[in-house]
């Protein structure tokens, strides 16, 4: 009985322990995470508000007086001089690392030596005319050295005599109808455009393709001039005596003319400058509308269309030559612009991923300028130094990114987006395969109206969550959002009852991750009001009077507007470093893809006759969109019954969201470009500056009215049709449940 | 006192509930596993023993006999039937899905109503010998309706009549000799040459070249007969009537002719027949060498070196044409052969990867036959099918492997590889992304000596392992594995104490996969002795008497050889698809890079004046070959203290190992052949059958002497060095650690 009695106690006793460890093991089984220890949502979302109230204006304005003192033109000293400050500042911010990367590529400059400018001679060979050497330097930078003078970059040297033939824009159809409708060939002729509208390589292009000799472009006041505006120094309008500097190049994405595919390093093999990538082969030089006036003023010929016409004091005849006692006079361009191999410096600061450091969120701009680079493109790498130090600020806070923040300060966009494209080469199998998103940094204003963003459309969702967290920098919107002050001035129209978001052309770095690599890619600015403002880009752009003033005095004299632009291209690296499911939509792609489907289809309408003559439909590609858009609805829903608890699971649909992009770059290019790979966005053919969507396709639509076998041109547009549609295809597959 | 007890008593106690709870909470804590449970390293070790015992010498027997009773060229009924059939077992061996996946590619098939032949006529036009229509029928295939007779697919149609000129095996080397030594021409003329050495289509290229009007190609039995061994039933050399069929295109990877780049889909356009690539000019029909004696023996003009003497009782003069009182005489060819849009059909069956469903490993052989197929593709395709049924057990046994693994059972490879080049561009997207290797599936066996592997290197440390584990099939040889056996019989020589494995070629389907896409790949097979045979192929390759019987009788009685095979093919795959990481060796891809770059340099060394006068230098690939090593070195020692129970960490390094096949692909392809994208593995452009190490330097250098401009010549070798070095470099960059 006892003995009965100390065994149930100790029977209890050994339960009762059982019991305790037991419910200790279950609590220690459950207590313990299963996945690696992920930052939650919420404590991301923290760190994104801080990141974005961290941005101020001041800093901003700080940095922007610091790199806009001296001329900082690709290849010089001074250039290198503020990246090696770059790079010593963002390393005090905290990045990781900062490396300079340099490359050595073809760059173009004025012989110091020999001056370019253009005369009017008469018929003993005298000049009688000749247009200035120099911009008036603006006030307070009387004394700065190294400020190159106006001039076409990569023009080659040359001393072409002839007669002008103005070409209005100098644009394809300009051609064809100085050709077609007015008669008028350029053969040996001197051919004056006037600048905006499309890419000026594509003028130059164009030019030579219809035979003259030389070309001179010139900023007309219709196109570089707001109304009611002063010229700086009184306003932002651009001075008759000022001028646009710029590449001509037509590279098609190649980079470095003479290294194309390969980056530009010491042992890489350098074709014969004859053979470089789309250098131009007719002379070129660029004025302002003060000369530009002597050139116009005594043309004769026919009076043009009312659309030809600028706002110039002077008839703008077509010529060919001068009028009645000027005919024996000619016009003489005398270029002696050197191309030279010239070496250029990248910079590159990280901060590594903490759970995924294989995965890269660029954010680059370039660093170069024509001259002070005021707007283009220090304000963009004013704001980028910003977004840099308060990063910085939050990893000195305890916040690492779970995948890796890649920071680059290109060199020599200006001369073709060399210095971005050269690294995108160098990088290119790591950039395929781990790069998530590229945000570009470039001139971060153009006006002072609202928020400018082209992007993919996998980025429209997180643009609009994004901007909603964001304030608007203009007066009297104290609580209004960017996104509702943005949404009010530059509403979607018919389409869609959101903010315009609109394709990305090309012209800024991002051109070699996005249409080359097909990497994800966006790019935001401050912009003039696109309805009532319709001059070409902004007025200075690309002049000596591009400075810090035009910036504090008329652009953004609080420097609100660069830090809403600071906290959108900030927030989304952000977003897209920090979210544990990466912040893509497939359902915009569909939805744009479907659109874009139909605007081809309709184009190719004006052509109902020959489409059933030559049996072209676009029904593969139709269906091809109605396959992608299931595929990106059903990949959605998936989502949301995701573990996410389950790294492996969740790195899988990143992995395919990543690749979505990647799913529509073709390795065999565009017809004739093999570096514009994306098949779904790319400038068209004739101008750099415009995104079109299905490029392919578009350029053989353009093509049909200008090809002599109809037949064959008729082939092509079917071609680009099926390459399209396979396309397409193909990147609805990435979508769906793999295996 | 007494409260003050029960206090304590209460402490005490309260102290070993918490105890026992602790203890609990942290066995608790410890004993959960902290990432997804895979399945480990022993079971897995334990199921690639059973997959390998499953696999038996009686069921290969079987699936041989079952696949090899009827003719089934691709794109005839009997080839779908095969197809059907195949479906249907691999679904019920147990694969979680099987699809057929056609493709409308373009095939060749000689016109039933007027067959090909080759006469001498006489002076009169009159056909005094014509060459068979059609090879003896073997024994027991009497009464088989649809034998192809012998012809070179894609042959133009034709009747070209002129003098004969023979150049031995029509390679390169061979026409540069009869030109520049003999001082033949062959414009105009019909050549003749033994097959051989080289793959036909290129030496059909080189004829068209040279200028030749047709180019007929026979066995030589020097070439396709071995020493003491009775031809066919009673042997298995090749009758005198019998011939080899074959395609002659020069595809270089293009897939089918109609569409490259691009799957042959019904929406796809297609180019015009006569734009289709690779399509030879000329006509050219294969003969035995029965037929050859009658060409061969009236032949005139010098007496040729030994070396280009075969085994013929003739005097294998050059000509042209034939001697004396036969000098009138001609040859006419009569070629009608069509070509046409045909539909063909890929069997793609799949096993669901477990914890990795979107990583694939890929085991692809051919299934379309000239004939019976009895060794090419059938031996490989009953190897597959016992694989598969061999999975399927090991599946209802509760094994499913960690990544996904694809079956395909490819068409038209004998056309030029279109059912694997075609699904492969249809999936480019997916495979570049997601696929971890391919093992290819062809022949198994080409002779009874012992084991051939060509892999790329990083497969090397696995085969060598895998073949460890597997028992030679030889008599005599019980205990001692295949690795030993093979070793002692083909040992790496003086470079490596190991058995030797071989660079890839092309003329299998693994093409797309490796030197488009740049896939990891291997094949294996069952070989001759390669010292002592030196007959080209197997001696009865695409004649109709590749039976079930040439099989059974001769080449594998037992079936332990075809064992062997399918237990190194089958272990690959699932070693590639089951192991936690990778099986990937980077110190072996170091290792061969090295001996690449030590051997083309010294290739160069015999034009050391030129390489001085043009600047020619390896330094750059040398230096390129080191940082690689390095690179490779460091991570492999990385992987040491890999933490492999952090899923997120095992799958970045895994990745990391996946693509650094991928990261030796250059999306602009070797030069003029835009889908051999593989910089250190592609064949040279002189022999598609062999694989040569930096293919485009090779080629280069191979062109110096063929080159009228020495400078321009030399600039290439240095432009392709200097690609070769930033690949290699690439490379190096992808294996180094993240961010």
């Amino acid at each position: 009985m006892r003995k009965e009695g100390a065994m149930v106690r100790w029977v209890r006793w050994a339960a009762a322990v059982a019991a305790v460890f037991l419910v200790g093991f279950v609590i220690g089984w459950f207590a313990r995470p299963t996945s690696s220890p992920a930052q939650d949502e919420g404590t991301s979302s923290r760190y994104l508000r801080t990141l974005l109230d961290e941005m101020k204006p001041d800093n901003i304005r700080a940095h922007l007086r610091k790199f806009t003192r001296l001329p900082h033109l690709a290849g010089t000293k001074q250039n290198l001089v503020y990246a090696e400050q770059i790079k010593e500042e963002w390393l005090s911010f905290g990045l990781d690392s900062v490396e300079m990367v340099p490359y050595d590529v073809l760059l173009s400059y004025p012989n110091k030596s020999q001056p370019n400018y253009i005369s009017i001679v008469d018929q003993l060979g005298n000049e009688v005319f000749n247009t200035s050497l120099a911009e008036p330097v603006p006030q307070g930078y009387e004394g700065v050295a190294d400020i190159v003078p106006p001039y076409s970059a990569f023009s080659p040297k040359g001393q072409p005599e002839g007669e002008l033939v103005y070409v209005n824009y100098g644009r394809t159809e300009d051609f064809f109808q100085l050709e077609r409708q007015m008669g008028i060939n350029v053969t040996g002729k001197i051919v004056i455009v006037r600048y905006g509208k499309v890419f000026r390589g594509n003028k130059v292009k164009n030019a030579m393709l219809a035979g003259a000799k030389g070309i001179i472009m010139f900023s007309d006041p219709a196109d570089y001039s707001a109304v009611g505006v002063q010229p700086y120094p009184d306003g932002w309008n651009l001075p008759g005596g000022g001028a646009q500097r710029g590449n001509v190049l037509n590279l098609n994405g190649a980079g470095d003319p003479l290294t194309p595919g390969y980056p530009a390093k010491e042992y890489t093999y350098r074709s014969n400058p004859e053979d470089g990538v789309g250098l131009p082969k007719i002379p070129v030089h660029p004025i302002g509308y003060h000369d530009a006036m002597h050139l116009l003023r005594n043309m004769g010929g026919m009076i043009p269309p009312n659309n030809w016409k600028g706002a110039l004091n002077v008839s703008y005849r077509i010529g060919p030559g001068f009028t009645d006692t000027f005919k024996t006079q000619k016009v003489r361009m005398n270029i002696h612009t050197n191309n030279q191999v010239t070496r250029i410096y990248n910079v590159i600061g990280r901060i590594r991923g903490a759970q995924e450091p294989d995965r890269y969120v660029i954010l680059g701009g370039h660093r170069d300028a024509w001259v002070f680079g005021g707007i283009d493109p220090m304000s963009g790498a004013a704001v980028t130094h910003e977004t840099v130090r308060s990063a910085g600020k939050l990893l000195s806070n305890g916040w690492r990114p779970r995948r890796t923040i890649i920071f680059a300060s290109w060199d020599a966009e200006e001369f073709g987006l060399l210095g971005s494209t050269e690294w995108a080469e160098d990088n290119a199998k790591l950039l395929q395969e781990r790069a998530v998103a590229y945000i570009n940094a470039d001139s971060a204003i153009e006006g002072m109206y609202t928020l400018r963003v082209d992007c993919t459309p996998s980025l429209h969702t997180l643009v609009y969550d994004l901007t909603k967290q964001i304030a608007s920098p203009e007066e009297g919107e104290a609580g209004v959002s960017l996104y509702d002050s943005w949404h009010r001035r530059d509403n979607w129209t018919s389409d869609r009852d959101a903010p315009r978001i609109s394709k990305l052309g090309s012209g800024s770095d991002f051109e070699a991750y996005f249409i080359r690599l097909g990497i994800a890619a966006g790019r935001a600015r401050y912009t003039k009001n696109r309805k009532t403002e319709r001059y070409s880009s902004y007025p200075v752009y690309h002049s000596v009077y591009e400075t810090f003033e035009v910036v504090d005095k008329f652009y953004d004299p609080t420097f609100r507007r660069l830090q809403a632009v600071a906290q959108v291209r900030g927030g989304l690296v952000f977003k897209l470093a920090d979210s544990q499911l990466l912040p893509l939509d497939a359902n915009e792609y569909a939805g744009s893809l479907r659109k874009y489907a139909l605007s081809i289809a309709q184009l190719a309408q004006t052509h109902l006759e020959e489409m059933k003559l030559y049996g072209v439909t676009f029904d593969a590609l139709s269906s091809a969109v109605e396959n992608f858009t299931v595929a990106a609805r059903d990949f959605h829903v998936r989502l949301q019954t995701l573990d996410k608890a389950d790294s492996l699971q969740v790195r899988m649909v990143n992995d395919q969201l990543m690749y979505l992009e990647r799913a529509f770059i073709d390795p065999l290019g565009l017809p004739a470009r093999p570096f514009y790979r994306h098949l779904i966005f790319a400038p068209s053919s004739h101008n750099k500056y415009a995104g079109e969507s299905f490029p392919g396709i578009y350029d053989a639509l353009f093509d049909i009215e200008n090809s002599a076998n109809q037949q064959q041109a008729w082939q092509e547009v079917k071609r680009q049709i099926s390459i399209a549609a396979f396309t397409v295809h193909a990147a609805a597959m990435t979508l769906t449940q793999p295996a």
